[in-house]
């Protein structure tokens, strides 16, 4: 499993990344979705799930790619966990061999940063403690569909994410078994394991992402999704797991968590996932994307779309705060002219998780757009427009999220 | 989908029960775990999953019969939530024909016992309300296999539990909606929708269940599980769901809801699933199954007989209350001579749900039994010795579900 060195110097920089990407079979179905490639709307024909993820329920997803596989926004439900079978999926390479799930505990890690770094398997770290916890998963281009402007990558709606609940060792449990962080370091920077193309420079489609050091205090590194062993798909058998951070930053199959001063030197650090103005072209300056916002969309009734008859109904859907805790959700069945607060229903799972909402309404014949808005406990409310941006991430506007059902 | 109407007036008292049973396909394979039939160790050769059922993980599970599969004490994971796809399936009857799932919402159940009785569709329910919530369910034979006296029924060890995420109507909005309880009754009574054979008394087979009314204020009828529809294995399209309560009074296929100032005078209610002497036939006089009490058991390391290793180890469990919420749980590695109290990880879904907990300990080579011991919130202690009983239900003792691990 080839990674890319931490140290720029060790870097190759080759020529014909195009045709190395070919050779690789990494062309249309591979990156697409992470290049510069025009948006594509999904297909008007039902497209296959892939092999790795075949195992999903087909009724539940639109499949964009095979590396991009979105949950319907009826298929839900309002048990607040995303069942595994219907979470969306979104790799930015094809997966590694199945074949590394042969040996889960077998699987290593290196830990640099730290005082006393080394590398430890599955196996070891699942004897230093074992924490659960919800957490949202969201890419951060979901609601991408909405930028009028068309941006390149998938135009997800609603469905590329959902409520998961990992299990795993606390990565502060991991640093103070390894002596703790060695001096200032301002990052965490993790490293996937997808396998690399021969032929070209790692850094163009290594997945090597940074986040701020602090989310070190919730991160964890996680063998276990919804109490099943990591699938192949979602990362295992080991995922970096930022609450709180768009789902690019919860990087899977990881081989390496370093503590480091720079951000990683990686394209998807350096210029993807980085919020700079429509036309311009996306740098090291722009803010990278990182923490999620407070966001919430309806999820029923009518989001398959199905007749609705006039008469009592319950609204529903799902809030997150992203770095904080929900406090409200407030509902409107006339797109945003008057508001009624929800309950919330079902368990709070923690501050990183969704809560799921309900309001008893009367529906009258007619249109009604339904829309949904969330309040944090910090006082932060859900954005009524989306915050332009080249690439179209981070769309938590209530306005775009409506949802259009006619009563009859 | 024939029911035993409640007047006991009504019902038919037939002769050649057996032979009845026998022509209606009813025999091994349909109710030999509720009858008196003697206990069967699972055969040493795995047994296939029932059609209905062929979508569970058959690793994940120990195939009894077509109707008692349960869930292997290794496969449990540390994430709360039990997967559908692992957890048990207990039918008392062979489940009705899959065609009730082609409109979920055409299912009808009828209220009675309230000042406004009727009859009710799923659709109809759905606009009334909904909540989510999380319970334990367990079978009232979980743990039979560690009786001495080896009574009839499934010999469960501790897989015919699990912990899941119920979405439906609670019962009181229902009730509220129909203007209320009628009188005084002392029970709430659920009537399952399974297909009974002509020709037979239907109160000798009838899923018949009474609970004391004050179940009533955290029920709920429940059209999903985990947030999917509610399979026809675990009793869609709806469920009576009552937390806190063994499994057999969540009855599944529910048609019919009556608050009744009598038991249901079916034979499930009389004269099963009552706390008996061994040697003694139980009767009404015996107290009922009802109310669970505190339980818990290890499920990790070693679970899976593997082979471990001297050295740190993580050892998880999970443990639940019954009625009431986890206060604490203790660990021992040597059979309960020396006791650690562990750490409850995860969030808490609610008194209802279990808590999974884990306690990092030192294993040394050699034999060691792993116990652990759970204390509710109002000071119940999970306790050490089984309650006899001719049937083998409600098996809590911790020292019944210790595990021993041999470590090298």
């Amino acid at each position: 499993m080839e990674t890319t060195p931490l140290n720029p110097a060790r870097r190759r920089l080759l020529a014909g990344s195009a045709s190395a990407l070919a050779a690789a079979g990494l062309g249309a179905t591979g990156i697409a979705q992470a290049s510069d490639a025009p948006a594509k709307p999904p297909a008007p024909a039902a497209k296959p799930l892939p092999p790795y993820a075949a195992w999903k329920d087909a009724d539940s997803v639109i499949v964009h790619t095979p590396n991009t596989i979105e949950t319907k926004r009826s298929a839900f439900g309002d048990g607040i966990i995303t069942p595994t079978r219907q979470l969306y999926v979104r790799n930015n390479l094809p997966p590694p061999n199945p074949s590394i799930l042969d040996d889960r505990d077998a699987w290593t890690v290196e830990i640099l940063g730290v005082k006393q770094p080394r590398t430890l398997t599955v196996g070891e770290l699942k004897t230093l403690g074992v924490e659960t916890m919800a957490t949202v998963l969201q890419c951060s281009g979901n609601g991408r569909k909405f930028f009028p402007h068309k941006p390149s990558g998938t135009p997800w709606e609603v469905g590329a994410a959902g409520c998961v609940m990992w299990t795993g060792v606390p990565v502060r449990a991991l640093v103070e078994y390894l002596g703790g962080v060695e001096g200032s370091p301002s990052f965490m920077t993790g490293t996937g394991g997808e396998t690399l193309p021969e032929g070209l420079d790692p850094k163009t489609l290594l997945v090597e992402r940074s986040v701020p050091r602090e989310a070190m205090q919730d991160a964890m590194l996680a063998w276990e999704m919804n109490n099943e062993p990591l699938t192949l798909a979602h990362g295992g058998p080991l995922r970096l797991i930022v609450p709180g951070y768009t789902g690019v930053n919860n990087v899977k199959y990881i081989k390496r968590l370093a503590f480091t001063a720079e951000q990683s030197p990686a394209k998807i650090q350096q210029t993807s996932y980085r919020m700079a103005a429509i036309g311009s072209k996306p740098g090291p300056d722009n803010p990278s994307v990182w923490g999620m916002e407070p966001k919430s969309w309806i999820t029923a009734p009518g989001a398959d779309r199905q007749a609705l008859k006039a008469g009592r109904a319950v609204v529903r859907g799902v809030a997150f705060g992203g770095m904080h805790a929900v406090k409200r959700v407030d509902v409107s069945i006339d797109g945003g002219k008057t508001w009624k607060q929800a309950a919330l229903i079902g368990p709070d799972l923690g501050k990183y998780a969704w809560r799921q909402f309900a309001l008893p309404v009367e529906l009258s014949a007619g249109q009604h757009v339904l829309v949904s808005r969330v309040e944090d406990s910090e006082g932060n409310v859900q954005v009524e427009a989306r915050v332009e941006n080249a690439d179209g991430y981070v769309n938590s506007s209530w306005r775009d999220h409506g949802l259009t059902v006619n009563v009859s």
